[in-house]
C-alpha cells in the first residue's frame, strides 16, 4: 500500500539510549563522527528501533571548516567552536579547498560502513552545511544569536563575503560529490541559519550560494536528488524551489499547504512538524501527524519529517507514536494517485 | 519639512555608556526598573543624545507576571528566571490579575515622571510583552530556545494555555491601560516569541490574545494608538493588519514592500533595518537606511526603526549615522503626500 515515507532530521541523537552508549563508547561527539563503525553504528539505530524509511549519514556540518584548517572542537554545554575564526581577508584568501578523499576520508569511510551495512534496507542521505551557515560559524568562531560579525561582511564587504561562499560552495559540492561516490543515494543541505538574513542577503548570499552547489552536484553527481532546507525562510520557498534542487525542507511555522501552492508542484516537500509537538503525549502526537497529512494533502511529493531537528529529551513514545501515524494515515491520501 | 519619525528598540540600553552609568548607580536591572527616576534618566539619555522623535518607557516586559507573584529575579550573563515557573492548572487558576496602581505603582510613577520630564518634547510609548510571550517565560521559568513546556501545553492542553492567556490578555490591558492614564501617548505589545509558532498557533494563541488586549483597550483607552509588534511574523502580516491596532512592527526578515502590499493601507508599519546592519561602519549604515526608505516608498505611514532591539555592543557612530541619514533622506519619500 502506497503511503508517506518518513524519517526525522538528527534522527540518531541523544534521545536513544542506545546513541548515548555508543557515545559514551567513543568518548565524545567527535570521536564519533570520526569513527566510522562507531559513525555506522548510531546511523542505524533509529532504522532499527523504529524502522524510518531512510538513514541519515551520522556527522557534522563543521566538518568541513575543520577540514580547511579552522580546528574543530566541543565546549562542554556550548557547542561547537574554532581555534581559529576567519576574521581577515588574508584569511579567506589563504583559505584552501579540502580534498575529501583524504582530509574528509573519515566521512567517506563512515558513508561506505553504512552503505555495506544497510544492505540496502533503505536509502541513505549524505548531507553538508550551506555555505552561508558554514560561513556564520567560521566567521564567529562558534555558534551565535545575532550573528554579529558574519553580518558585519555581509553588510560591509559583501565583495568579500563573495568569495568565502564561492569558495564554501565549491569544498560543499566536492564533499558532497565524494558521499555520492562512497554510496550516498540523496543529498541534503542544512541552511540554519539562512533565516537569520534579510531578502536581499538571503537571496543574494544564502540563495545564490546553495545554487551554486546544485549547479555543480549536476555535473559532479548528475542524477542523484538534493534537498534544500533553510529554516526560517518560509517566505522564499517559491524561489528556491527554481534552484534546481528535488525537494524542499519545510519548517514548523509554515503551513504545508501554502508551502505546496508556492512550489507549484517544481519540487516535492519535507516536514514539518513541531519537534516541540513530540513532548506531548503519544495520543496528542497522532492527531498533531493527522494534521501535518492532511495540511499536504493528497498526492504524491510528501516526505513526513518534522520541521526541525528532534530535540534532545524527546520521549521515545511519542516517536513511535509518529512513525505508526503516518503509517496508518497517509494511505489514504495516496489513493488513486 | 515632512519627514520619516525615527525611533530604536531597546533605544535606552547597554550600548550607551551613560545608561551604563545610570545601571552602576541603581545596582541593578531590576532596581533600574523599579526607581521612577533612574528609569526616567535612562529613557530620556537617547532623546537627548540622538534626538530620537519618540521615547519609550524603560521597563521590562516581565514586570506583569513578577507583579503576578512568580518571582522575577535576573541571573548573571543568563538573562531572566521566575522562583515560581507555572506548571500546574491550579497555579494557573489561582493566578491573580494584578491591579497596575498598585502592584505595578513604580511603572506607573516612571510614566508620570518621564512624562514630566519629556514636558511634550516627543510621545511617549508604554509597553507590554504579548500574552503569549509572557506565558512562555512563564511557563519555561526563564528564557528558552525549543519552549519544550510551554509548547507541550499549546499542543496537549490547548484549553488550559486559553485559561492562561485570557488571564494574561486581561493583565496587560489593564496594565497598558493605566500607562495611558499616567501620560503614555501611545503603546507597543512585543510578541518576541509568536514567531515560534506554527500557523495555527500563531494564530489561535498569539494574535487571538493580542487581538483580545486591542479590543480590551478600545473600552479602557479608547482613542491611544497600539503598534503590535511579532517577531519572525512576517507571514501573517496581513491578519495581524484585522486585529484592530494602528501599526505594525516588521523585522528585518521581510522586505516593507511585501509588508506594505500585505496590509493594504490599513495600518502604519514600523522597521525595519537589521539591527545587526549597525556593526557595519556609518558609511555603510547611510546605504542601508536609504534600502529601507526606499523599499517602503513613498507616502505617509512609515515609521523608521530596526528590525529588533538594537543590541549591546552597537557603536554609538552608527546610530548617530543612521539617524542622520533618516533624516536627510525621508523628505524625498513625502514630497507632495
Amino acid at each position: 500500500m502506497e503511503r508517506t515515507p518518513v524519517w526525522l532530521m538528527r534522527q540518531a541523537g541523544r534521545y536513544l539510549a542506545e546513541y548515548r552508549a555508543t557515545r559514551a563508547k567513543a568518548g565524545n561527539f567527535l570521536a564519533l563522527c570520526k569513527t566510522p563503525e562507531l559513525a555506522c553504528e548510531v546511523t542505524l539505530q533509529p532504522i532499527d528501533r523504529f524502522g524510518f524509511d531512510a538513514a541519515i549519514l551520522f556527522s557534522d556540518i563543521l566538518t568541513v571548516p575543520d577540514a580547511m584548517g579552522l580546528g574543530l572542537h566541543f565546549v562542554d554545554n556550548e557547542g561547537p567552536a574554532f581555534h581559529r575564526p576567519l576574521r581577515s581577508e588574508a584569511a579567506i584568501a589563504a583559505l584552501p579547498v579540502p580534498d575529501p578523499e583524504t582530509e574528509l576520508r573519515y566521512v567517506m569511510d563512515a558513508v561506505r560502513t553504512i552503505k555495506t551495512a544497510l544492505a540496502g534496507r533503505v536509502p541513505l542521505i549524505g548531507f553538508a552545511g550551506s555555505p552561508w551557515t558554514l560561513a556564520t560559524y567560521m566567521i564567529e568562531g562558534s555558534g551565535s544569536r545575532d550573528f554579529v560579525h558574519a553580518k558585519r561582511l555581509r553588510y560591509e564587504r559583501p565583495d568579500l563575503l563573495k568569495t568565502l561562499l564561492d569558495k564554501l560552495a565549491e569544498a560543499v559540492s566536492l564533499y558532497l560529490a565524494a558521499q555520492v561516490r562512497a554510496g550516498a543515494d540523496a543529498l541534503m543541505v542544512f541552511d540554519t541559519w539562512g533565516g537569520t538574513l534579510d531578502p536581499q542577503g538571503f537571496r543574494g548570499f544564502s540563495l545564490a550560494s546553495m545554487r551554486q552547489v546544485v549547479e555543480r552536484l549536476r555535473q559532479l553527481a548528475p542524477s542523484v536528488p538534493v534537498i534544500l532546507f533553510s529554516k526560517g525562510a518560509a517566505a522564499h520557498l517559491g524561489e528556491m524551489a527554481g534552484a534546481g534542487c528535488a525537494a524542499l525542507g519545510v519548517d514548523w511555522t509554515a503551513s504545508l499547504a501554502d508551502a505546496r501552492r508556492a512550489v507549484g508542484g517544481r519540487v516535492a516537500l519535507q516536514g514539518n512538524l513541531d519537534p516541540a509537538a513530540l513532548f506531548a503525549g503519544p495520543e496528542a502526537v497522532r492527531g498533531l501527524v493527522a494534521e501535518v497529512l492532511a495540511d499536504y494533502g493528497s498526492g504524491p511529493g510528501h516526505v513526513f519529517n518534522l520541521g526541525h531537528g528532534i530535540l534532545q529529551h524527546t520521549p521515545t513514545e511519542s516517536v513511535a507514536a509518529l512513525v505508526e501515524a503516518v503509517r496508518d494515515l497517509s494511505p489514504a491520501y495516496h489513493r488513486g494517485s
